[in-house]
């Protein structure tokens, strides 16, 4: 491959790659060592209006199953998180972020309770099994950690739920959000949730046997025919807008749950046994000194943000904007930024500094971007 | 970016990314979350010869420094690795496995003893400070772990050591294989070590400060004029030819030390405390079913090997190729591969099933590859 990534067994190859290939995919991107596509429209502002509209297919098997068994597979994954998991039922998905001893955050996986006693992490970009590993070895744990053969395959947008009814019959409808029922697809029974990485809708099949991907795949692209389904991805304007974040982008180590507004996930009173307790509690106590917020800023449409772009108020950098990118929508940019406390106010006047040397006014917005 | 790679914040840039692009990358890889070039010569053969013949300078920012500091760093990083690390100095790289409790490979870092209590561990494709961390707390261990502002630029080539003398005076020669020494540049101390991931000789300079990495770059690319210097990167042909291997491709953590020749570098006899020692005894007292070797083939040049190669003895498969490249040296194919017991011999004939539906005639070859 002369230009872009260069592809070796390292960056794994997903049971749906060889399709996304014969789609025309026009990139990739790497989480957790595997492919994820990144482009099939000519542009992603059309790759947004049709996910708005109609209905993807979206290869997110880089999405990998931390898988947590055993007899104390509960107290280990309550360790990790400081969202109460003892409420969920066989059937549920959890938004669970995962902390260190400092509160910091090392992932923000959604949990899936498969048994009593067995846990799915469905991972953003880390090795969240290597930390389960060492954290196991800590209180002498009896679990078995490993990442099972589970290949998740999004299907998202306003008519997905009438192409999955075509596929899967019209239980899918039953399926709540963030919920997942078992189906039968080629005699074997899969997951599927209602859940994914966009705000329009949609559903997660966690195919547990890479070799009925391909069959998988064809199956929903026939059906989807009727749907004017195109292949997709997680598209970068969409979610801006959609207050969805990028673990590595607008996440890192550095910060902690209640930066991002998860503090009506997390359980602070001492009630569960989280690594992170002591630390969390303190910063709760004390305020948290940035929020993430919405940001909607003129100028013209914007670069790529492959580095942070300042956010000023004046002479001071009150943020850096992670995620930002032009909405045709809008007919302006939006990005995603940490604020510093007393600049944070929905409405707040601001300017984002961009490395084509425009200094861009813009206000803060409210999350979603409606 | 229309082809290829996407930039985000996720995947990090480097101190040296910009001089990178300019001197006219041509493709990216991603390691531990950061790019790593992968692409420069109008060719990979043209780079492997140039690297053969002369000095080459490689961005390889992404082996990232796991820092493990603190009254028990010793005893973290002892636990991590079957390798004795108690008979290291100041100034010593050891290449450690790093394995989990049944031995299977984590990461396979050069480690850099710092200080008495403070180590760096310098990784392949893996969150080595994820696990670093979860195991700090199984035995209350007392450590910082943190990832410094460290970037390794390699100066690689026969030529490395004139031009490294040009430009940090001839105290450079002094430093021994996997030695390290301070120099340095610009009023900082700077680790400079005579290794990196070629078999041609050269260093590895750990710049701890990103905001020198522009000026790092330029200087040797301007003394390296009169060596006839070029941008560089890890050479597939020149590494699978070394017997370089490269996590992720050659290792998982489904292998295990003993696999791949390094029974030299660990330590069974009960005398280091680490968390694999058990398991790596048994392995050990059983003999191991597969071990690494070369491989040369025919059937004229391969395609990438982005999924593996199944090699054949007949009928039954007794490895598979997870790196494989032609070589215009051998006019033949190369690759790595573990092979089960009974067919590692050197000298074995087989057959290599290539992606192109070709039989490919080989056969075993000792490492390095002459």
């Amino acid at each position: 491959m002369a230009d872009g990534l260069n592809m070796s067994r390292r960056i794994r190859r997903t049971p749906y790659t060889d399709r996304v290939e014969q789609a025309g995919v026009r990139g990739f991107s790497v989480v957790n060592h595997m492919l994820l596509p990144k482009a099939f429209q000519p542009s992603i502002e059309e790759d947004y209006w049709h996910l708005r509209e109609h209905v993807q297919l979206w290869d997110v098997s880089c999405q990998r199953q931390v898988q947590i068994a055993g007899p104390d597979a509960e107290r280990l994954v309550q360790w990790m998180t400081p969202r109460r998991i003892s409420t969920a039922k066989i059937g549920d998905c959890y938004y669970i972020p995962i902390v260190d001893r400092d509160g910091g955050l090392i992932n923000d996986p959604v949990m899936l309770k498969i048994a009593d006693d067995r846990f799915w992490l469905s991972i953003a970009d880390s090795d969240v099994l290597l930390y389960a590993l060492g954290l196991a070895e800590a209180k002498g744990f009896d679990v078995q950690i490993d990442e099972p053969d589970v290949s998740p395959l999004a299907v998202q947008g306003p008519k997905a739920e009438d192409l999955m009814a075509s596929v899967f019959g019209e239980e899918i409808r039953s399926i709540g959000f963030f919920k997942y029922k078992r189906f039968d697809f080629r005699g074997t029974s899969q997951v599927i949730a209602r859940s994914g990485y966009s705000r329009q809708g949609g559903f997660e099949i966690y195919l547990d046997d890479s070799s009925l991907g391909h069959d998988l795949w064809d199956t929903l692209w026939e059906a989807g025919q009727a749907f004017s389904i195109t292949p997709g991805c997680p598209n970068l304007i969409e979610r801006i807008e959609g207050g969805l974040f990028s673990y590595g982008n607008e996440m890192t180590r550095e910060n902690n749950p209640l930066e991002y507004d998860m503090a009506k996930f997390i359980k602070l009173d001492g009630s569960v046994d989280c690594i992170g307790l002591a630390a969390l509690q303190r910063i709760a106590e004390e305020g948290v000194s940035r929020e993430i917020r919405g940001i909607v800023f003129g100028g013209g449409r914007v670069p790529t943000c492959s580095k942070p772009w300042p956010v000023m108020v004046g002479d001071r950098q009150v943020g850096q904007i992670t995620s930002g990118v032009w909405s045709p929508r809008l007919e302006a940019n939006v990005g995603l930024s940490l604020i510093d406390r007393g600049f944070w106010d929905i409405g707040q006047e601001l300017t984002v500094l961009t490395p084509d040397e425009l200094e861009r006014p813009g206000r803060i917005a409210k999350l979603p971007i409606e």
